[in-house]
């Protein structure tokens, strides 16, 4: 237990709230609800920031920049959007702070006329943007996409997986057709799948979110969801086909090749730093953070086993040349011959870090030509020749990788649950994981089995298979299974 | 006169205004004062970003993120930093909104206890946090950079040169000593400077601020003044050696090796989307934006010149080649061969967004092995064989990169002043450039000065020569020149 983590058995929640703050990823700041991204935490999110930039790129995307704030009429605009939003909006009235009689106070004679909401999601903004920029099909499609700072006035927090501010990306694109706009969304929301699974190791469902959980403002929400070690459900990245709705609250309008004016058909995409959650919440064991290797800042650690500097010296020379040829693999390799800490410390560090593999060398291993190399993921540990260490790491690496994601996907598997009475339900429920399940179709009883279990429908799965059924609460009949789970 | 820019001659302000918007990289909001950021201008930020964060992660900086938001009592420990920055904050008050009876309305049972700051910088939430950092001079250094968006509301606001709201980076360093925090600074602003001059093709003047002049907080402030075509200055960026100020305000120490209590000595540094206005005004003409080659997006278009799609058909062939070449050597090109405008109004396009090289092949370069080669600098075109293309454009990009700061560099030796009475100090500033003159050294005449000419003083440069002679203004005693003039 690396610094004394609580471990996920006694209390999962403190064991996620230790390690954040521990493995030096994210702490409380003194802004209620915000945190701190500490750099550790912030190189994490920086690559997963780069991979996805580049998958937008790839399919045609381009990044734009938007205003923080919105006017309030603007946000008023759209009925859904504002209702989803406007219980946890932070508010800007004052524009000016002046010395008062008690120190520095604001100023009531610089109050805003209207006043400006700090952006939850930028929907409206853009598609007021939108409107100057699109006057024909020519003008279409816009693919932008934004890497924004986002506030929702939440009222419990916890770090990454809730918090006041956060960091997104919010992708809003305009299109001619709703085939089009369509195809959109399902293709991004592929992208979020295909990066969960290879970038993140996390195996994810696609599917569909029940009107009770869509976008405020959508007429489809696409989502990924994964499942956390602890059975419960993590919607992990959304994709939104607006619709024309954004389009008739703010006017937008394009004429077609036959010169026909026709609103505009929409779509809305993100993911967060919600994702750092999900990352760490999957894999992570009683010792500390397990990275995948293609997202750990640092993938190998090389620490020596020395007794003073002389020795150090020999140490240095061969480790050297190894930094070197993993440099020029493009693996990322930290040699750590600090002598203020010992051997036994910098291996806990590192498991608690989740540095995917660790090499540790001794004066023997100098004599004989060898080296023990101890993975994160397994915690095995054995002894190979420096002969070829590098490929055997590069190797080892992607070996890693797959082996991440296989036991995330093995543990989903095993938590996936059919249920076909109330009881068992509740028990399925209970027990976490996955539990699929008739439902008659109805807002209703999605929200009394909500109020019953504390269970929500995560998705529909695409590509659902069609059976015969009886809804589990009401017998009512039913066409399909859907996904229940508790929930972050 | 690309979509009939005005010309700079013409109106300077109105040429640059006009081409932000025509080139597509920027535009006003309907938020007041702040921009929308258009792909295409965000592109030439992302690899401004993509260059700087570089440099910084090469001389050892990570990125961190911090609160938008600033708590009204941080904000305020700093005297200095609050009198600076009081005057021009978003405060946020509320945080929710409701269906009111003229529709959605702030909702006043949702008032914060203390209002919060938009960040107009991170001085204060920083040194914050960094007080749970920072026990050891073992914790010492501290090398975080942020990328983020600020707020400062401005009344007179202009596309990129002064937004309410910006984007940036800040770093925020912590030391031991103070000898480490004034080398830290320096280091930034040389960094800084090679930035300008290597990549956007800027010549700038490094120097220290007068006390007028400061950061608010700062016991020093390092800039790069550089010089737009009308004559104007442009601070490009800035580095502040910041002592103990914010260390004693947020009560940050250090234990050094002996035990003994310190606090701590700490510098922060900054460039802004600013530097797109910089950009903007020092290279571009009356037909349109001139684009340094490394921060292009587009570094190369090749137009063809055909009738009717077979013959387009022997194009798309020979052009798919040198795609291929070019993009091997890490060269963007971009090969428009639309059918839906002719070749004259492409060129007018390319020029107006600054794509430094346009290859133009026609039915007779097809024939003849040839095509025409046009730069965006010097507006030269001349024909050469299609054999070794992509090898000369490589090289030709790199003169483009170096005439671009030639030329900058050789108008602002041409706008230096030496004056030495009042009336030529008048008319020099009146001309435009960088005026050096004597200065007695008090804010009182600096003060004076601006009141009487608008100029101001830019920086005192390092390395200065010393030199006796008398103040411009006031005839008192002075050892130095420095540099005045009117500054954006």
């Amino acid at each position: 237990m690396g610094k004394g983590i609580t471990s996920r058995k006694e209390n999962y929640s403190q064991w996620y709230n230790e390690l954040v703050v521990k493995a030096d990823l994210a702490e409380n700041s003194a802004v209620r609800g915000s945190m701190v991204i500490k750099p550790y935490g912030y190189a994490i999110w920086e690559k997963m920031q780069a991979q996805l930039d580049k998958m937008f790129k790839e399919t045609g995307h381009s990044n734009a920049y938007f205003p923080l704030f919105i006017p309030k009429s603007f946000f008023s605009k759209e009925a859904n959007h504002v209702e989803g939003f406007a219980k946890e909006c932070a508010v800007v009235t004052h524009y000016r702070l002046k010395n008062g009689e008690n120190g520095i106070e604001v100023d009531e004679n610089a109050k805003l006329e209207e006043e400006l909401i700090v952006r939850p999601t930028s929907e409206t903004i853009i598609w007021n943007t939108y409107k100057n920029w699109i006057q024909s099909y020519r003008d279409l499609p816009i693919l932008v996409n934004q890497w924004a700072n986002v506030v929702r006035w939440e009222m419990r927090t916890r770090l990454f997986l809730r918090t006041a501010e956060f960091l997104w990306q919010e992708g809003h694109t305009a299109h001619a057709t709703r085939e089009e706009a369509v195809e959109e969304a399902i293709k991004m929301i592929n992208i979020y799948a295909e990066f969960a699974q290879n970038w993140l190791g996390l195996p994810v469902v696609i599917g569909t979110k029940t009107e009770n959980e869509r976008f405020a403002g959508a007429l489809e929400t696409y989502t990924i969801e994964a499942l956390m070690q602890d059975g419960k459900a993590l919607q992990s990245g959304t994709s939104h086909f607006l619709g024309q709705n954004f389009a008739k609250a703010f006017d937008v309008k394009f004429a077609d090749k036959n010169g026909q004016l026709e609103y505009v058909w929409a779509t809305s995409w993100g993911v967060s730093t919600r994702l750092m959650g999900a990352l760490i919440m999957a894999h992570s064991d009683d010792n500390g953070l397990v990275l995948p290797p293609k997202l750990a800042p640092i993938q190998v650690v090389i620490v020596p086993i020395y007794k003073g500097d002389a020795q150090l010296k020999d140490f240095d020379e061969k480790v050297d040349a190894w930094l070197a040829q993993f440099k020029a693999k493009g693996i990322s390799v930290k040699y750590d011959n600090r002598d203020i800490h010992k051997p036994g410390f910098k291996f806990a560090e590192y498991e608690l870090k989740g540095v995917p593999v660790r090499i540790a060398i001794g004066p023997r291993d100098l004599e004989q030509g060898t080296c023990e190399i101890a993975r994160r993921d397994t915690l095995e540990k054995h002894v190979i020749q420096q002969e070829g260490l590098v490929d055997y790491v590069e190797k080892l690496l992607i070996d890693i990788q797959n082996n991440i994601y296989q036991k995330a996907l093995k543990h989903r598997e095993e938590s996936n649950h059919k249920v076909d009475d109330f009881e068992s339900f509740k028990k399925a429920i209970e027990a976490g994981g996955f539990v699929y399940a008739h439902w008659d179709g109805t807002s209703e009883t999605e929200n009394k089995i909500k109020e019953l279990t504390k269970a929500t429908i995560r998705c529909i799965p695409v590509d659902n298979p069609q059976e015969e059924g009886k809804c589990v609460l009401t017998g009512q009949p039913s066409k399909q299974r859907v996904i229940f789970a508790k929930a972050y």
